[in-house]
């Protein structure tokens, strides 16, 4: 860290509703949906030709708040070691977005939302909602605050796919693109996960079917749901060394109670996701992980046709969730394409949940290229 | 297959119960716990000097039906592929036995089995138990049985461990050892993932503490359970061998159904389970698995020290939940006693089930195996 690190300081969260028209937006399912909010936040100033926006996007469970702190919180954003003067987006130099996933609990639209039809929260009454869908909603947000060109789009794990779904539903709205630590599509076993979880969620009798606003909500469904996710967020290595098979000191007299050390952390992250966690976001957003395919039909060398955007891939090595392979495919899109990609991936320990910790090699490593994109070295850059 | 393979037709399980005082057993936690009972199949016949007897031990969700038909029912035992005339362990030649665990729910002792104390099912009453715990309880079974040392004890996963188990406490009771795909002990990942399979048998509102017998059993909590669990008995490659991202023709209109066809494999495996599974049990087992440590304060180099029986150690090349690197562990343990050991390391796509599928990889491997040690040219053998 050098002495002019810092801090973006205290934030606000903003909400911009779809107000020209359409003031709804068409799903991929042919459904309608609206009005839409989007909560979002920014950092850093967007410079006189509008060249210096980077789009952050955030993965599952995260929201609109990536850096700095909100007005009585102590806890800054998720990747505030990331975001800030000095930092590896650098609010000195670029114009930072972010915002909430439509489908999501933090603020955008979501299936905890008023229905405007029924003057109750949606619930299932919900659309199901894609990665498409999202990034649709985003665009609006970005035509709304007047840039035609994204400097860059960034975002890890379900971050990523948005970044892949810019790459392709948008390429002539970005200069670069960074997915880290993500996929084009989810295999059998990520499905098979993600449907554990819902089917955890769905199991809880306080669900009833998606209608448990205003009363008990489906807590232990949604504790065990996110205890699954933990597991596969974290490899075995950063497990034994975070944990090992220590057991605690104190032993509850209740059998099965949590006798080894990782047992506590998964329930204390379970009951905790609970507090800041919808459980009709979990399962609609997972759904829209699974039901991602970037191919879609197309092949793997045509997907990325005409894409002039620079394009960095990053993975993880102890990722077992993405594994490095899936990354590796993404190159290998691009380079059937013709596409100018370059690919990095990092040593860690950490697993998926890498993304998330391994700040400083990212740092350096997208320091330079937002640098290089930005002074126009980059392909499909403004003044190349 | 050559014509000599064979069935070993209609089976009977059996049970013994311990007669012979003590009619109890001292249990590692100090508790005692009485009276036993243990149901147990055996195949083949045991020779004159008895020293034919092949101990076949099981995993997790097994149980004594190893091979054969039961009266009126068309599914073989769980290992019939290997266990029969002429097959990997053949009971033209050896004499085969197979127990269910202690605390299991297919007519041994076990949570569901009446507390003789109360007149009622144990339920949470039922005391913790071990591994150790299971494999002192079998060898009641083989001094009832009149079995003075056993050719071989064989098993995977769960049964892997009693493998180690019966190296460690009864050395000089065997005269060779396979355990296949398992490990000395669990990882935090390992317990984790028993430990959400736990979480959601318990917050399931039917689990009433244990105490469901007579009423609804926590089945949706049990077969989110098994879900979990079956997603880490296959690999990556196997699930996409599988299912692919295929989507099931029909769609249920009912949103978040099973649109995957993984998502209704697990559906269907998790409930089916639920048929034929304690609840408890799966709380006792998973447990003991965890609490599972044959170092247990010993060094690597110590435990296995003065180890007379052959070893014959498999692991699985995609078996991610019991990676090889653990059964490498075994290996070197044994290495440093001096313990005669040899190692395969299968290649297999199948993930850790591979220990059930890859029968004529095992059936090769281990006929000879256990001919060598048959033969006496083992260390440890009677006739050596």
């Amino acid at each position: 860290m050098t002495e002019s690190v810092g801090t973006v300081g205290t934030v606000k969260t903003q909400y911009f509703t779809f107000a020209e028209p359409p003031n709804e937006l068409t799903l991929e399912s042919g459904e309608k949906l609206g009005p839409i909010t989007l909560t979002y936040e920014t950092y850093g100033k967007l410079n006189r030709d509008k060249s210096n926006a980077v789009l952050v996007l955030h993965a599952f469970s995260g929201d609109a708040h990536a850096a700095g702190f909100l007005e009585g919180d102590k806890d800054s954003g998720w990747w505030d070691d990331f975001i800030g003067p000095g930092k590896g987006i650098d609010t000195n130099e670029y114009f930072v977005i972010c915002s909430n996933v439509l489908g999501g609990c933090k603020g955008s639209t979501g299936p905890s939302s008023i229905n405007p039809k029924t003057g109750k929260p949606y619930g299932l009454e919900f659309p199901i909602i894609t990665i498409g869908d999202m990034v649709n909603a985003q665009r609006r947000l970005i035509n709304h605050l007047g840039i035609e060109k994204l400097l860059a789009v960034v975002g890890g794990s379900m971050g990523g796919m948005q970044v892949l779904q810019w790459m392709v539903a948008y390429p002539d709205r970005i200069r670069s693109a960074i997915p880290i630590a993500t996929t084009m599509k989810h295999t059998p076993q990520q499905i098979a996960f993600n449907e554990v979880g819902r089917q955890a969620v769905m199991a809880d009798p306080n669900w009833r079917n998606g209608n448990y606003y205003g009363g008990k909500v489906p807590a232990k469904g949604l504790a065990v749901a996110r205890m699954i996710g933990h597991i596969t967020y974290m490899s075995d290595t950063s497990m034994a060394d975070k944990f090992g098979r220590r057991t605690k000191a104190e032993k509850d007299p209740f059998k099965f109670s949590a006798d080894f050390e990782v047992e506590g952390y998964l329930r204390y992250r379970g009951d905790n996701f609970v507090k800041r966690f919808d459980a009709n976001s979990y399962l609609y957003i997972t759904k829209a992980i699974d039901y991602f395919n970037i191919l879609n039909g197309h092949s793997l060398g045509s997907i990325f046709k005409g894409l002039k955007a620079k394009v960095f891939v990053i993975a993880f090595k102890s990722d077992w969730l993405y594994p490095a392979y899936q990354s590796q495919e993404i190159v290998k899109a691009c380079k059937l394409a013709g596409v100018d990609a370059s690919y990095c991936e990092i040593n860690s320990t950490y697993g998926h949940d890498a993304f998330l910790l391994e700040i400083e090699q990212e740092t350096q490593l997208i320091r330079h290229f937002l640098k290089t994109v930005s002074n126009g070295n980059g392909n499909g850059a403004q003044h190349a």
